[in-house]
């Protein structure tokens, strides 16, 4: 038999098995939860072990556990270790639910639950085509490793001791994950760029306590003015950032990669409707398109501000105090640590006289994260999806991070292929969050696909 | 008998009254004491009956009540009324008062409790001096009304439109306020002036609501740098202000009204270090000495700044919404509602693209209030104060403002003559509040000699 009939033929407990998965209510972010993650653990290593998956077990990271599992059966074959995670969201606003986010419901094709595509539907997609390979064919086309953690959505904080302790068990070539989506439909994509992150705190200190504005305006620095001015002077109005440096590092766009941007369309009326704003306000520096300012350049973003008197009415205090959060979204081959070291020289040479700005790290750090589009990996993704879509795929980039990419990146040397098949609408993190039945039923074939061009 | 012996010989019964007068918890902002205020009310009219002050009457105001009196058969001579109030400030925090703050207590020639100074000991003051006149001399040398308030220390919210109601029965040629103080123990001071107040808040709205910053940042506008930016052209590094027209109406400080100022010592080092600064801390517009900075320039004081995310660690959000509280001192001949039009043309002019900045008047305008230091009413305090000290006053002003003395001029046309004898190290507002036994006594006789020197 095929592994394309096999597939056919059990259709139906593969979307039974979902639905089980699914009712575990195994959310990261809450300790209530830890024993719905950890059964959720026990459910990926007993349907792997069924899948013909070797060595299966469930290993303690300090923090929600790692299922880990492998068939190492395919001398001069390339190692890939698949990536996917088990944990999912909150389901809060519970009560914008139509249907309760751990009873699975099928509608119009569609499976509505929490984690149905984010990332349960997608990482039992290798799981299947595993054992759809091995149960017609005896054996892999490459030698394979699975990880699937629990704490995706906290932000992996164990893993990264837990991947260098046990760096011989996680050797790779590459890493393939389970844990992300396609452009439409239609449309295929592979995602070849990350940005990274530098977060700090700028604190602004005056006098030693709130001033009477009356008693000493006018003749007092005003901390609040101090730090406008400090974060003016960061930025120019046409949204340049100004600390010296900055854009030392980053590399430039080949015109390959431009072209590769400017071939994704972005209906700019849209992008700014959405978030309530009209086309006017239009924003970013100059030089780069909407999706290269948000992909390929680095940011210095004020995530937050506060200082003085913040209630109803007026108090005329001239405030002894003001703060201020900046994250910079950084682009290869910015280093977190020397961002925040610009940031922090820029603030101490702009700090105006009467106050002390300190400048304080927080954690967060990220490195930038660009896979060469010709990698190994990215060619057999892209024929796989060639063939299934008959469309080249974009070649995406997303303007947040993912951590376990530069993770595995740092730590393995392997790079990571983004092999899923979410798609933009399906409300991962939100209520009535749903996977398409045709994207798990076409993904599960993908994967056999990659696997066997992967081996060739 | 003359008044000087008079006065002598009631000391002791004086003293009693007071510290019968300072045991009314006559707590004015705390809305279980407004039977205390109203208390306090029938205690200063009873007290003003026994002096020989006629038409004394407890008024409704809406508010607190204010207690009015009158003595008025001096035809031909001027008609002056005398301004105080007997609410107090609340006591907290509690712990930190020696003796029990309605509890008065006399140590080394202090008189301790909430109110003593501010301002139930002042106002005792006309009224013991007009019974001392009229048992001496069987008259008052002018016209005299009384003017006693509640509400003082809540910012006199219902007086305005009680005094225009009453415009008639207060018509007087000046006020005389016992509310205030003088220089220091050796050094009289008149106060010629108070800045106004406009006060306003800037909200800036940016996306509809928090975006991920690693999704928009870059292309779209940041609400909180946006306010930065406002902010920060609203006020040169040097400490100028740069809002257009802003400095338009200040009427220039006059050679003798600089010499005035300038005569008044300054420990710059002192000034700073008090607030926990270092005279490397000094700033403020150029060309202007710290003192003329605080009463005579004009400032715009940001008193509080919020927008996006404030909490623990890193939130990478790029906000909906930005907020700033401001506080403009006014001097003469600047206009409240002048300068909130001209702050809110410059936050237009100035609002970067792709937000919306709004300003919103808040409520407390005062009007800068200038005295001539030739007024009548000053060149009789001055020869008091000069034959009481031996020594020329000093002319101050203060910062901050009293919508009293606004209120009497716009409504009655009435300046305010600043006579009264607290001084600044008597911890008005604060735990241990006291008031020196030899300002009490010697402004009793002064008090008498100010009425005196009004009717020649």
């Amino acid at each position: 038999m095929s592994w394309q009939n096999y597939l056919e033929q059990n259709q139906a407990r593969y979307l039974d098995e979902l639905i089980d998965f699914l009712r575990i209510p195994s959310i990261s972010s809450l300790p209530e939860h830890a024993g719905d993650v950890a059964k959720a653990a026990e459910w990926v290593a007993a349907r792997m072990k069924r899948a013909g998956i070797e060595g299966v077990r469930v290993m303690a990271t300090g923090g929600h556990p790692v299922v880990y599992g492998e068939w190492l059966h395919a001398p001069g074959k390339p190692t890939v270790m698949i990536y996917g995670h088990f944990d999912v969201q909150p389901v809060d606003p519970v009560e914008l639910w139509e249907s309760p986010p751990f009873e699975p419901v099928i509608k119009d094709g569609r499976l509505y639950a929490r984690g149905s595509n984010d990332d349960k539907g997608n990482m039992l997609l290798p799981i299947v085509a595993v054992e759809a390979l091995l149960n017609t064919t005896g054996a892999l086309p490459v030698n394979v490793k699975f990880f699937f953690e629990g704490q995706e959505e906290i932000g992996s904080p164990t893993l990264p001791n837990f991947i260098i302790e046990n760096q011989t068990l996680f050797a790779c070539d590459m890493v393939i994950s389970s844990d992300g989506g396609q452009y439409s439909e239609e449309q295929p994509a592979l995602l070849v760029g990350l940005r990274g992150l530098s977060a700090l705190q700028i604190d602004v200190q005056g006098p030693a306590y709130d001033l009477h504005s009356g008693m000493y305006g006018g003749a007092v620095q005003n901390p609040i003015h101090a730090l406008a001015r400090i974060l003016d002077s960061m930025r120019a109005p046409d949204g340049r950032i100004l600390v010296e440096g900055f854009y030392d590092r980053v590399r430039p766009l080949s015109n390959e990669e431009q072209a590769q941007i400017a071939a994704i369309p972005l209906d700019r009326g849209e992008f700014t409707t959405q978030i309530g704003l009209t086309e006017e306000d239009g924003f970013g520096e100059p030089g780069f398109s909407a999706r290269e300012r948000t992909w390929a350049r680095p940011t210095l973003e004020v995530n937050g501000i506060w200082g003085g008197f913040q209630g109803a009415g007026t108090k005329t205090v001239l405030p002894a105090q003001a703060h201020a959060k900046i994250t910079c979204r950084l682009v290869a081959d910015q280093d977190p640590v020397e961002i925040g070291e610009l940031i922090a020289a820029h603030v101490e040479q702009h700090t105006p006289p009467g106050v002390k700005a300190t400048v304080q790290t927080l954690p967060n750090a990220a490195t930038p994260y660009l896979m060469p589009a010709d990698h190994p990996g990215n060619l057999a993704a892209r024929d796989v999806l060639m063939a299934m879509y008959g469309k080249e795929p974009y070649y995406v980039r997303s303007g947040g991070s993912i951590p376990a990419c530069t993770l595995f990146l740092n730590t393995l040397g392997a790079y990571t292929v983004n092999f899923a098949f979410a798609l933009n609408d399906e409300r991962q993190h939100s209520p009535n969050e749903f996977f398409r039945l045709a994207s798990f039923e076409k993904g599960q074939g993908a994967y056999c696909q990659l696997l066997e061009r992967l081996g060739r």
